[in-house]
């Protein structure tokens, strides 16, 4: 059963087990230095279909299809399937599923929904409310830059700062209690945190305040110091977001989490090579990153315990477009290898 | 804690209470039959702000304060708000929501979104994991137009069989157990059903078959009948989707609603003089409806047992344009009078 500790962390009693892991991505991801994690890596941006926005929906399906396989499950055997994306009303999840037969629960927290949906699959499965979940979600480059920038033919510049959307999806099965497999114990749900800024290329500087606040009151509600974990894992700052919050966590609380801290968005591209500026973003960024390398390494047991805090940043083109500031938010998971 | 009854049922044994609800709308849906119910009416469709998205946090930032001040409780007293809206990437309630300080998960349920919030905050704080939550939503008929359909300066005609956004925002907050207080007793999250429809202009008939799965689930895992409840209350099939769901549930089911069956979009707007073909639709429907006269009717004891079963159609113009039809998706929450 769940249990608060603190005043926002839940503690989850009986630890839901991840049972199944998968992540599929592009080909520019498929060229970075996760490559050999990935589950698939998709070399044609289409996967097959007409347009972006049906790819994205396949990789959702592809990733769901992988981890249920692994886990051993059918969709008939989940109770819920937690998901979302950032194209508008979702339609990455609720078409890539809508042939599953789950029950679905639509989720949206930008960036920070892979963690948003761990979060609550694990909580309701420790409390008993389901057996079996599915958290999953994507992003796809293409799809995103014309829904949030520009078409792709018209070859925009991109601001140091930017980050590069990830083409990929991830999914997890969870399930309670099945020894041998990493496990979720304790989750918190972020406040939205909105500093001000304005720039819609530099989402690291507006989401860093949301995941300082997360990851500072859950070590203050847990009692416990950035060296009582493998890895602080932020998904997805990218550099400049990375240092900001790392900055931030040091002024604002005297945490110095820079020994153990990493974040998807830095891990998954080459930043030296593949021109990505700033790192990876996008859903699907932290997603493809935690269902492959980082619940497969807590599998292997080479890491013990991770806080994963999924950062997303609650913008709208049109909210840009009518001058508001981006608000951030952040979600906290942790998983532990056994 | 929650107990799964049949396959998709979760019963919830604390019976989390409903201890504040507000709604408020627009001028329209405050000349309608339900006028009396609401606790504000905005006759200005700006609320005082520069454009429609902005009036619209304001409707979600007005209803979340009306019913945490009916709960008497503060920002600070909550553990989390579940909200969610149709707007591009849910800015109605992530800007409405941003200066509560509120731990905050987003939800994208299309007009399912009240039901989705509900089954989720009482839930999680039947299992312990939340102590206290908010359940909130909105919609607002000139954002919607102009995402979803034309400028409202282009004046297109609307067919017989389609829907009215309101323009209205329903806020709803839960505590465990505080007796003379309207109760959560059971929810059910839906499945993504789509059988095909690929009018965007009859949503009622695409959202129909998820709500008559959703219904038929419930009851069966339930062992209840239709003479169980003083109303079964879909939100917002319309006039011709809510015929659509009685035919179906007969001929599939051999299950009679008709004589307990209302519908959230059929009761705000008089259909014979507003000018609303097929009734009301949006996020604020079933939100403005259940969290003003449905809720204050349990309170009075003048409802006893209610089953609400909010309905999506999870499309984007975007799927529309690529011919994709229209998923719809139901979640059910079992409400009584204490």
């Amino acid at each position: 059963m769940p249990k608060r500790i603190g005043r926002y962390t839940i503690y989850l009693q009986n630890r839901p087990s991840i049972t199944g892991n998968a992540a599929v991505v592009g080909k520019k991801e498929g060229e970075g230095p996760l490559s050999q994690e990935f589950d698939k890596i998709h070399d044609d941006e289409f996967l097959g279909k007409e347009t972006f926005e049906k790819a994205e929906s396949e990789l959702v399906k592809d990733a769901v299809t992988r981890a249920l396989s692994k886990a051993d499950e059918t969709p008939e055997d989940i109770d819920c399937c937690f998901s979302g994306d950032l194209l508008n009303q979702c339609i990455g999840s609720s078409f890539g599923l809508r042939e599953f037969g789950m029950p679905f629960s639509g989720l949206y927290g930008a960036c920070s929904t892979m963690a948003l949906s761990l979060a609550l699959s694990a909580t309701l499965i420790d409390s008993g409310a389901l057996e079996s979940a599915v958290a999953s979600t994507s992003s796809h480059f293409c799809s995103a830059e014309r829904q949030y920038r520009n078409p792709l033919e018209y070859g925009g510049q991109r601001p140091p700062a930017a980050q590069w959307t990830v083409t990929g999806a991830g999914a997890a099965v969870l399930k309670n209690s099945v020894p041998d497999n990493p496990r979720v114990n304790a989750v918190i749900f972020g406040k939205i945190r909105d500093l001000g800024i304005t720039d819609t290329n530099n989402m690291g500087a507006a989401m860093a305040p949301a995941a300082a606040e997360t990851i500072s009151a859950f070590l203050n509600d847990t009692h416990t110091v950035p060296s009582d974990f493998d890895l602080i894992l932020t998904g997805d700052l990218g550099k400049v977001g990375s240092d900001i919050l790392k900055e931030l966590l040091i002024k604002e609380n005297n945490i110095d989490i820079s020994k153990v801290h990493n974040d998807c968005g830095t891990m998954i591209y080459d930043l030296d090579t593949q021109d990505v500026h700033s790192g990876g973003s996008g859903c699907g960024c932290s997603a493809s990153v935690l269902c492959s390398y980082i619940i497969n390494k807590l599998r292997k047991k080479e890491l013990k315990r991770v806080l994963f805090v999924g950062t997303g940043a609650l913008l709208s083109p049109t909210s840009s477009l009518q001058g508001e500031s981006v608000p951030g938010i952040a979600h906290g998971v942790l998983l532990t290898s056994d």
